[in-house]
């Protein structure tokens, strides 16, 4: 939503800054609508909210200085990566300008001995893993979409391999963010562990830029496994999937991967993908190790999804198949906008306690029947995390209102289950309504004061998460 | 150091504070010369400062109400564990209440198919493993100490198995802490991932009561594996010791511990714990897993220490003696102390990036030898973490003056290696002079900003950390 206020209190200081921004930026600051529009939120059902202007910084001081003229004339500030969140984190609901920080993508230092990469903000997953595949490196935080690394920190971002390497939280070792008041901070070392003070960098990784703008961050890189082994595997259920891999994970499976698809999302992957799997509930797998251990992994899981009904397991033995697999699994989202033509998808994105994932899902889908929506599904179950993904046409008022009244069931459904109402895609401007039932007044309280103590303007990405 | 001002301050509130504290707590509140020292820092060489008075809570509402009692009168709140920090945590430089959670030990929920735990902050890790062997569950992290929950939280304590299972920061999973306003917040729900607003739960962990009272922990637990094995491994020198670490590491071995001793600290171990292990450096050594994979685990480990120069190799088998074994390096504190009478152990905790690990130790042993010191060293090299820990003659005042000079060089030498003051053992008052060289101004002035607006009158551990 467009704040009334906004239009006259932008107005008035927008136009100093932008004198000042253009000396600053040159020619690398655009005030076109075409190049606005691109950066407002393209992936979402929200509504889209272009900045001002849009500028392309290339190093941490042209961040710095861009934010002390915004401070000074009070305009928002919207870092902006690749713009594929789902919540509407680069609107602007106040105008302002967005950095878009796709020309900081280099790579600043190399400590493959440390297993750390010191990296600009604006470099992407793929172009990273790219250049780490030389020194038997990988950065294994993969949300599908090639997202650049600043944003995947500023969301806190996760994905399929979170079940064996952790979020963003916990590959993000140090980082350098630029403040609103222009200062720039250093959060740590690169000592693998610290205990000296309060814990910065997990302050902004998470904080949707709404506490300063990341400008550097060393990243934790994993050895390239010896041996990776994937596949998938069919269920007859899908709770027989979820209590697959619930039990391969209390059995100590350590699974790299562990996805959930269910039938009309196979339905889906086929079409788009050129897949031919029989259209019920699959499991897609990836095992990590030495040969010997990717061996035992696959065989003890194997057991356990046999024991529940699944089956049979199709191997993806050689590098181009398993690529092709992963490939269909993170073009889900492409192959839901081609399902369904002229739909938006709306991705719902709850995380549960794993011993309440089965029924999470179970009733999640009856609601989907009921409510009449097509919502394929799609679940890094490991984490207990799934996404009921929604195709609306968006001119179907009455769909967009039972939509909408699914989203609140579903989070609702999550809170209720002790779980949250975003497990990796964030608040933004999409889901601040439920910060409050699932943090309780006080904690959200607290959030706000700690972001009333860095950004008392709120010029940072301001209308994102309080 | 007392602060000179803190008598008459603390003098005209705590008088008016310890009447209602009194009719809080009737005889759960004491006074008494005896049980305040008790509560002051034991376990430093830091001059101890204690309380003015020490109560039992048995509630979070005992600790929200004793809160709002003292932020009324503005008396300083210690929150105390176990008492075996060694930074000078538990210290009351401000005078005030010491709240000793003891009593708050209780296990509250149970979740064993999450693989979770909720506890109060007094359970220590003994007890808590205790209770879960019957489940096949394990707390993994390990100071050595048996501490209470609650203070490893706080100091972001980490120890000997960090390498394959991370810090406090990565096995806490939520808490709730009683604010210096009286309020109480949840940091987080027990899903395993959430990117729902900032991350208030790594906020307190590391936080040394600074922010707030720690009353609950939700706590990431592990299965116990299905195989252990352990066992010690001399090297030539300390500098192989290292190598070998780092090596293993980088070729992917899921080491669960890699812990160094030098051939001071082996002769140290050998008279206090009765084994007769060469006067050599020593790595001990963990492995977990399935029983093919531990003992490939162990072949390759076995591959590697040979090629530097380690072996033999010496397995401990049975339960009993990997029990003897790691009991023995956790008694190395207690060792320490009984080698050189009357002497008072000062222990540094420095952490590098691995690939500078073997040069800091060396350096570090050179500095030793020409400070003459006497400081027998451990490290949990996985991590670049290590500990030179220096028996000192407090009454020899050249010896103390030389022992000062060597913690700030230790500092010094692990900072310019892109390293940290302390790996796991906090900032509390022993480092708080550190602070700004590690982490810059700004990011201090950072710190100090967030401390403000959370514990304006701050009553909350004054004197720790900013």
């Amino acid at each position: 939503m467009v704040d009334p206020c906004r239009q006259p209190a932008i107005d008035s200081s927008l136009a100093a800054a932008q004198a000042e921004l253009s000396g600053l930026f040159g020619d690398r600051l655009c005030l076109s609508q075409a190049v606005r529009e691109q950066h407002a939120n393209t992936t979402t059902w929200m509504a889209a909210t272009p900045p001002d202007v849009v500028a392309f910084p290339r190093s941490t001081d042209d961040v710095q200085q861009a934010v002390r003229i915004c401070a000074r004339h009070r305009v928002p500030i919207i870092a902006f990566g690749t713009g594929t969140s789902f919540e509407g984190h680069v609107n602007a609901p106040f105008g302002g300008l967005c950095l878009d920080l796709r020309e900081m993508n280099r790579v600043i230092e190399v400590h493959a001995a440390d297993f750390d990469y010191v990296v600009e903000p604006g470099i992407t997953r793929k172009q990273l893993n790219d250049m780490l595949r030389d020194q038997g490196l990988f950065f294994p935080v993969d949300p599908g979409a090639d997202a650049s690394l600043g944003g995947m920190a500023s969301t806190r971002a996760s994905g399929t391999t979170a079940v064996r390497y952790g979020t963003m939280k916990d590959n993000v070792l140090a980082l350098k963010a630029v403040l609103p008041s222009g200062e720039l901070v250093v959060t740590s070392r690169r000592a693998r562990k610290s205990s000296a003070g309060y814990d910065l960098t997990r302050l902004f990784v998470g904080a949707e830029g709404t506490l300063g703008v990341i400008t550097e961050l060393t990243l934790k890189l994993h050895g390239i496994p010896e041996a990776i082994s994937a596949g998938v595997c069919p269920f007859p259920s899908i709770e027989a999937c979820c209590e697959t891999a619930i039990a391969a994970i209390q059995s100590g499976i350590p699974m790299a991967r562990v996805e959930l698809l269910d039938e009309m999302q196979v339905r889906v992957c086929n079409a788009y993908s050129k897949l031919c799997m029989p259209e019920r509930p699959h499991l897609f797998l990836e095992f990590h190790g030495s040969e010997a251990s990717v061996a035992e992994q696959a065989e003890r899981f194997g057991a356990i999804a046999g024991d529940l009904g699944g089956g049979p397991f199709e191997w993806a033995p050689r590098p181009e198949d398993r690529a092709r697999l992963w490939q269909a699994r993170h073009d889900v989202f492409w192959a839901l906008r081609s399902y369904r033509a002229g739909a938006k998808v709306v991705v719902s994105d709850v995380c549960v306690p794993i011993s309440r994932l089965a029924e999470c899902v179970r009733e999640t889908k009856r609601d989907i029947e009921r409510s009449g929506l097509i919502a394929p599904m799609v679940g890094h179950v490991g984490d207990g995390n799934f996404h009921a993904s929604v195709l609306v046409m968006m001119e179907n008022l009455d769909e967009v209102a039972r939509t909408k009244a699914f989203l609140d069931r579903i989070a609702e459904r999550s809170l209720a289950m002790d779980g949250t109402c975003t497990g990796e895609h964030g608040i933004g401007e999409g889901k601040k309504h439920f910060m409050v039932a699932e943090h309780g007044r006080d904690a959200v309280d607290l959030m706000v004061a700690i972001k009333r103590a860095i950004d008392p303007d709120m010029i940072m990405n301001p209308g994102k998460i309080v």
